[in-house]
């Protein structure tokens, strides 16, 4: 019987990407750019909570925003509307972003009048995980309504984010499946760092938690 | 309001594969190595006919074949009984195999000992031909008991492939979704070039008709 080569696909592309993904993370640093990605699963809340801190920090940071979207370039109109230059990567199917497309995006903005950049990732808690984006920050939403064992179904992209932003806390009044101390403890068993802050983005409650925290770790991450 | 950047990521990203794509087979042409994609849905009868391949031509050609699969090494195992070398392409998940890939699997292997290279693809009707491997010809395979409705369903696969083997036809006799001459009248419709063969790897019928075929457009391919 003849020798089999066997070649590890999945670990030599993610390889190759978090490689890809280390370069965009000193160009940025470079050019005094500091750059978070927002994971979720659809309707958690994304668009919102873009909107939210570009509103709190416009008035300080010069902010772009890349919108990954499988088909539509309605969230990138959104944000364009704030006055926030926006990059839509359509990605037509793909359900992630990695480092090569988020490459792509960067070549079409102007690094040196930006601050901070606020990649909004395709929804979806699964792949999105696995991919390196070459951000200096992994940022995720779970929303009250998604109930509270998605750590135990979704542990990668818990155990991987610096911050968990506990979207829909409005909800909580109603909602019988989700006790925010048990998120918490699960979340934290998976993931002992991550910072947790309770934010509505309709109501506002904890934005300005959130909006401190943020640019505390921006003035960090930029010097 | 901001103007957005459209940024069309799958063109892009097809795009740079198609590139590297056609590296490959300049690459392999100036080996002297014809290279075959074989496609299908799971199922169909790949393996097999690879093995029904391998046994039609390997006292005339030196073979070598890629295996594509998700997550096990069974498919090369078989093939490798063959005394024929085997690549296995762990994709740890991913449903398709790029040119990238295929160049990883190139560099294992020993070109100059090799006429002819099979690549069996990952299980999958869609994703696989959107994808340029860097083979010189695209073959598929639509066993009988799909039905006669696949090229309907998925347009692009049959557009795309040089050859459709239509497998399994030990199974017409049973099966009351599939008549043949729709299933020819349909794909000829989508792609009026493609050679259309009808084999049973199971009692072997059509093979010499495949195999004959098969070694005129590798004598073609490796002039």
């Amino acid at each position: 019987m003849e020798k089999i080569r066997l070649i590890e696909v999945k670990e030599e592309i993610l390889g190759d990407n978090r490689e890809l993904a280390d370069g965009l993370r000193k160009r940025l640093k470079g050019s005094g750019v500091f750059m978070m990605n927002l994971m979720s699963s659809p309707g958690s809340g994304k668009t919102s909570l873009v909107l939210r801190t570009i509103r709190a920090l416009k008035n300080e940071l010069k902010i772009g925003v890349i919108e990954g979207d499988i088909d539509s370039v309605v969230d990138a109109e959104t944000v364009a509307k704030e006055g926030v230059p926006a990059v839509q990567l359509r990605t037509g199917g793909f359900c992630h972003l990695d480092a090569t497309m988020i490459g792509k995006a960067l070549d079409a903005m102007d690094l040196a009048a930006l601050d901070f950049i606020i990649i909004e990732n395709v929804g979806n808690l699964v792949c999105p995980a696995e991919f390196d984006t070459g951000a200096h920050l992994n940022a995720m939403i779970l929303s009250v309504p998604e109930g509270d064992d998605k750590p135990l179904k979704y542990p990668l992209m818990f155990s991987l984010c610096n911050v968990l932003l506990i979207n829909k806390i409005d909800y909580l009044k109603y909602a019988s499946d989700f006790n925010t101390d048990l998120v918490k403890e699960r979340v934290r068993a998976l993931n002992p760092g991550i910072t947790i802050i309770e934010v509505s983005c309709k109501t506002g409650e904890g934005i300005d938690r959130w909006a401190d925290w943020l640019k505390n770790r921006i003035r960090e991450g930029r010097k």
